[in-house]
């Protein structure tokens, strides 16, 4: 057996996320089915480092998984690319030891939320972002934000009732942009976890206080009450993108 | 009847085009649908400036109609792009003069065609652009697509057998650039009228031509010998946008 590493992107809006799951239509599925066809009929498990929900885009999420045999990894990508569905694309294979685990080595994700502040909406970008067409003040955006860096307990940012015990997690980049050639506001955080629904929760009380309806020192209130009550709604899953994750080597 | 005039946008992937024609779901058909519920349950006709094609898309399309009353434009606005299809949006409305008719009036129209030219290609991307994984030499495109601005007969370029006689049309504007952030190939033309599918076919041609299988002289011997063999294939519809249309006042 050989043990592979894969960057893979696609388009999260037909799938429910990348976790395999009884009757539902997954990436990790999709993928198992194409790798097993590759390994002549012998199942293949997929591990993914970011578990991406229903509806959520990936350019850079990174996989591993065991082939009998060695492969020539370009041929290996292509073949994998060619026979997955359209909404997946293979963007690079390479062999790594037989002890990496995607999720477990130590690793960075960046994360991006696009939200289309266009009025009406851009009808291309639908399934890609979330409509916000309410006023926004990008300097209070700029401000809170910043709250975020740096290692908090972040409890006050996603679900009630996850199994993690530990909520501590380190941000090391927060940032709001305007593309104003697109029409989109363009959130980026990278850190070294997130939790469950984390990203969503703090873009939905970023946009609350951009839109006045929370005070700027909201996040930091949140990060010291840990209370999921005083965040702002979920933002909706089609704006977020695994857009990349970053080995320690 | 107070006569109105609307921008509007929409993603063509699931229409048949714009016109109306039976047994297939089309922009113009969508359109009357909700503005005859808006108009007492009277028929409204339709009338748009470009008959984009199966799969083209809208940023800019201008359509006119006529309506019993006189409405309040902005309430009119809200009304038809809340009540249309998640795929058609409303930009503006104006009430126009009773004549106008936004096929007839003078007017230049510009188009852009977007080449995904990622390798892989960005699956987000697959519906709204045409992907070209292949060598391509800007420098080539650049050269080659001067020759077509200004005034020539685009029979070379038009699909054989179309109805229209004369195929002199005046180019004004046609350039290409690359997006380095999206990884995409923008191509931009601008003109006073274009033939049944001939932005596809220039497009098709153009790329020929950066992938080094046609020479750069190829587009002046096709304006030149109005030979349709000359060209390139079509490009993909997906590519396609009607960007905006100019009124002369």
């Amino acid at each position: 057996m050989t043990r592979y590493k894969a960057i893979i992107s696609y388009d999260g809006y037909d799938f429910s996320g990348f976790q395999r799951q009884p009757h539902a239509r997954t990436v990790q599925e999709e993928l198992e089915k194409t790798l097993r066809r590759l390994n002549s009929g012998q199942e293949v498990v997929v591990h993914g480092a970011g578990r991406t929900d229903s509806g959520v885009h990936a350019y850079g999420q990174v996989i591993h998984f065991d082939l009998l045999g060695t492969r020539d990894v370009e041929k290996l990508r292509y073949a994998l690319d060619t026979q997955s569905p359209e909404d997946i694309d293979v963007v690079a294979v390479a062999q790594v030891a037989d002890d990496f685990h995607c999720r477990y080595a130590k690793h960075q994700k960046t994360y991006e939320f696009l939200v289309d502040i266009g009025r009406p909406k851009n009808p291309m970008m639908r399934r890609y972002a979330t409509h916000f067409p309410y006023d926004l003040e990008l300097s209070r955006m700029t401000e809170a934000i910043r709250s975020l860096v740096g290692t908090h307990d972040f409890t006050g940012f996603t679900a009630s009732g996850t199994a993690v015990e530990n909520k501590v997690r380190t941000i090391t980049e927060a940032r709001v942009e305007v593309d104003t050639d697109r029409n989109l506001l363009v959130f980026t955080f990278t850190g070294n976890g997130f939790l469950y629904k984390q990203v969503r929760n703090m873009v939905g009380t970023l946009l609350k206080i951009g839109n006045h309806r929370m005070p700027v020192e909201q996040i930091e209130r949140i990060l010291k009450e840990k209370d999921r009550q005083l965040a702002g709604p979920t933002a909706a899953p089609n704006g977020l993108y695994l857009k990349e994750i970053w080995y320690e080597e």
